[in-house]
């Protein structure tokens, strides 16, 4: 998607090794127009799979999650990071997710009863790196024994090859802006 | 705001002791034509308060906080609880806010520069009780020396006092339901 890439080009910054740091429009400060734009996108790619409810992780997939569903008509479903009083616990699904940039595992939490058997779930996350999370969500979709549309990437860095892995398995995976290489602060973006 | 007091009526329960659990439609499965009716009231509110940029706290405030934002025309920021090794360790506001519902404190963290001298702030977030969050999003906007055109709640727990007390220190507290008491599960509300 022309706009977000331009977006990268322009404020992305990319520090250390391997972070693309986007914190100013999408990940801390959200654009929202930009945002809108990407649901629209994303609404654009899946509108034809019926999808019934998107399914998305906190905290940075909330936004562009809420604003892909107002095309879609459904509703959002966020997962949690580990346990919180707030949800009980009793009937969740639950799967475990790595954060390499954090460098922890998070327990992946998903209330049972927001999922029902025949939902067409849309996965949607802001990154897929390794893959971790969007393995999570597909993990627990299966557990609930849905179909599952695909998954919405805004940015998929694909130097890190996640994101192949997934296609490979017959995963529908689209990203927005694929990075194919950003070696000293170069960043190179995957030929649509 | 009668359409989220009616969603309260219907599918809210009252759990435990004080604990008002809303997440099928707000803060795990989100309702996404709810919140953006939500959104739209806040922005009925506030539309005469010049806002530049929108403030929220990881995770639940983040929905509400971005289709309230597709109304002003802004951008959202949202807060970060504890430390993270994406945001950098330099150039941030931080402040304190202990939740009672997880019963631990998070630092909550804002990157200094999406925050300009000039912006008109409004504070959205899913949940007011005691107002630990919404105390630490002001004290950012103190620290960042901006103005506060206000905070908006979707639901304020009257009943635990947070509200009241932000509104005796001048606070613009607008919150769409108040909940002025819960006992024996029975859901009543401050009139408007």
């Amino acid at each position: 998607m022309d706009l977000l890439k331009e977006k990268i080009l322009k404020e992305g910054r990319v520090v250390g090794d391997g972070i693309l740091k986007v914190d100013g429009f999408l990940n801390h400060q959200i654009d929202v127009d930009l945002v809108s734009a990407m649901g629209k996108d994303i609404y654009e790619h899946f509108k034809d799979g019926n999808v019934t409810k998107i399914l998305t992780i906190e905290a940075s997939g909330i936004g562009l999650a809420v604003v892909a569903a107002q095309y879609f008509h459904c509703k959002v479903l966020f997962a949690k990071k580990g346990r919180t009083t707030n949800l009980g616990n009793s009937e969740l699904y639950t799967s475990k997710a790595y954060s390499f940039t954090h460098q922890n595992e998070n327990t992946v939490l998903v209330s049972k009863k927001y999922i029902d058997a025949n939902d067409r779930i849309l996965i949607i996350d802001d990154f897929l790196a390794h893959g971790e999370a969007s393995r999570a969500l597909l993990d627990i979709a299966t557990q609930a024994g849905v179909d599952v549309v695909g998954v919405a990437i805004a940015i998929e860095k694909g130097f890190q090859g996640g994101g192949d892995q997934l296609r490979k398995e017959g995963v529908n995976l689209y990203s927005l802006a694929i990075v194919d290489s950003m070696d000293d602060g170069n960043i190179v973006f995957r030929e649509d």
